[in-house]
């Protein structure tokens, strides 16, 4: 769980180089980066797909975690990227590099763990690899998925200035539990697809780099509102901040793992229907101008500060 | 490259529990454990996907294989999934755990690997997650693909008694370099969709264990012709018996990572068009027995023997 400001430089750079590298699919389709790619670069399917890797002492902690919640979170990191575009999960696969320290039952757990998380998205395991070595189990789960009819994929670049921010829920100090037993927004992106949101990802850095994405596709700035945020800082946040010294707000706005929602919409959808779907105005995108936060002439710069590790 | 019968009992166990737990798709699909496994379950599209985990110290040695062959082998292994199902690959996801000691260039030169690879089998780099930690790197790929029009994936499953046992080409001593080095028969396995082949399947694990994996599957047995498969033995395995002081024949039929493709044909086909195809027959389909070599009354039980660590 590195912050994008910790990671090696090297990192950063071999991350731009690879986005470079990624066909850019037909006009319409995502593009390099956004949280789901095309599968067909040329169509005319409308099937998408994402893989995620986990690696045990990163993204989990064998050590602490459940191995059922370890397999579920496996998949469950990869539905939150479903729900990001606004599209219902086809079926996923699974590989494994196992610690061949890891016994039978704790394998069999983090296998039934997904399997139970897949049977309730209706995200069927179709197959996968499972190998194992004297190293840190490690786990990749592929996804696939797709617009329901009458929508399209929501992306990170649709964004307009004027538009609200919205957050699908509290954020903040999910690495007290959360980041494991989480449930996806899948259900929350498809309404969201259909509304349609103008731009949409899910908060897996942290709220404030992940509106940074945001801004950067859609070519936009945005300005939060600092008594808004307030409103909707996690409980965990809390008593994180207890622990950390730090405010429990900067917790809302760096900490990463909630897998809520951040989608922007027209101004002119109605308060109501934004309360029916339980999202929370944070926010308002602007023409230029990165991420601030606060009021009139007050604003600050919200830096690109990502999340932090378990360690 | 553990062999299957090196294997943990509890891995093996593991990998038959995931079996059980796979969605079966529709008829005429890949059943759970082919070399592809179907996208939609229930269709209409064609579309089939594969993934392979490759880890340091097992699948690749970085200390002495260069990152450009790493990153090919990875997106290779997969192809190779892709040829024995008879299809054409559409795309991939890549996602990589690079260790936090391999510096820039090495990376690059892995991702660059994998996508010279990807331009020349027309199968785009889509997507993926690029991710660092403590411990020695892992590669997973994931790899789309569907069949030509007018051809349908060919399984493991088809295969009949009586139906020719064909190879694409010489066996045995691949970890001299080939494993590295090799090229997917994505062109041939078209070719063999269209004739069509009866069943199919890549030699990753080995000649022999690979022939019984088909044989499971397609519920018949196979006779091996010992001077068939001795003519098929690779100067790499001569090379090979001659450290290990095994006969060569035996690394032809246990050795893995070959990526020939073993596929049986109805006998009717013409040897010239068996010829054209560079397919060389090297044992028969029978009703039941298992994989056995040798002939008439002098037959002798294969093992199911796979293949062997580098070190």
């Amino acid at each position: 769980m590195p912050t994008e400001s910790d990671q090696p430089r090297g990192e950063r750079a071999l991350v731009a180089d690879i986005r470079r590298l990624l066909r850019t699919p037909a006009p319409g389709g995502p593009p390099p980066g956004d949280d789901l790619a095309a599968i067909c670069p040329d169509g005319p399917e409308d099937l998408l797909w994402s893989a995620d890797l986990l690696m045990d002492g990163v993204d989990f902690d064998s050590r602490i975690h459940d191995w059922a919640g370890i397999g579920a979170k496996a998949l469950k990191v990869n539905l939150s990227d479903c729900a990001a575009c606004g599209t219902r999960p086809v079926s996923c696969l699974l590989s494994l590099s196992l610690c061949n320290d890891l016994d039978y039952e704790s394998a069999t757990r983090l296998v039934q763990g997904l399997v139970e998380v897949a049977g309730r998205y209706d995200c069927p395991l179709m197959g996968g690899d499972t190998n194992s070595w004297d190293q840190p189990t490690a786990i990749n789960v592929t996804v696939a998925a797709r617009p329901v009819p009458g929508t399209r994929p929501v992306l990170r670049r649709g964004a307009r200035p004027g538009d609200l921010v919205c957050l699908s829920g509290p954020v903040g100090g999910s690495l007290l539990g959360r980041h494991l037993t989480f449930e996806p927004r899948v259900a929350l992106g498809l309404d969201l697809a259909r509304l349609p949101a103008t731009a949409m990802i899910d908060v897996s850095d942290g709220v404030a780099i992940d509106l940074w994405h945001l801004c950067d596709e859609s070519g936009c700035g945005a300005v939060i509102d600092p008594d808004a945020i307030d409103r909707l800082v996690h409980p965990d946040a809390h008593r994180r901040a207890a622990g950390t010294g730090w405010p429990a707000r900067d917790h809302a706005l760096y900490d990463g793992e909630d897998f809520e929602l951040i989608a922007t919409v027209d101004p002119a959808t109605p308060p109501t229907r934004l309360a029916e779907l339980g999202l929370q105005v944070f926010g308002r995108m602007t023409a230029t101008g990165g991420v601030v936060i606060g009021h009139g002439a007050a604003v600050q710069p919200v830096p690109r500060r990502g999340w932090e590790h378990f360690t």
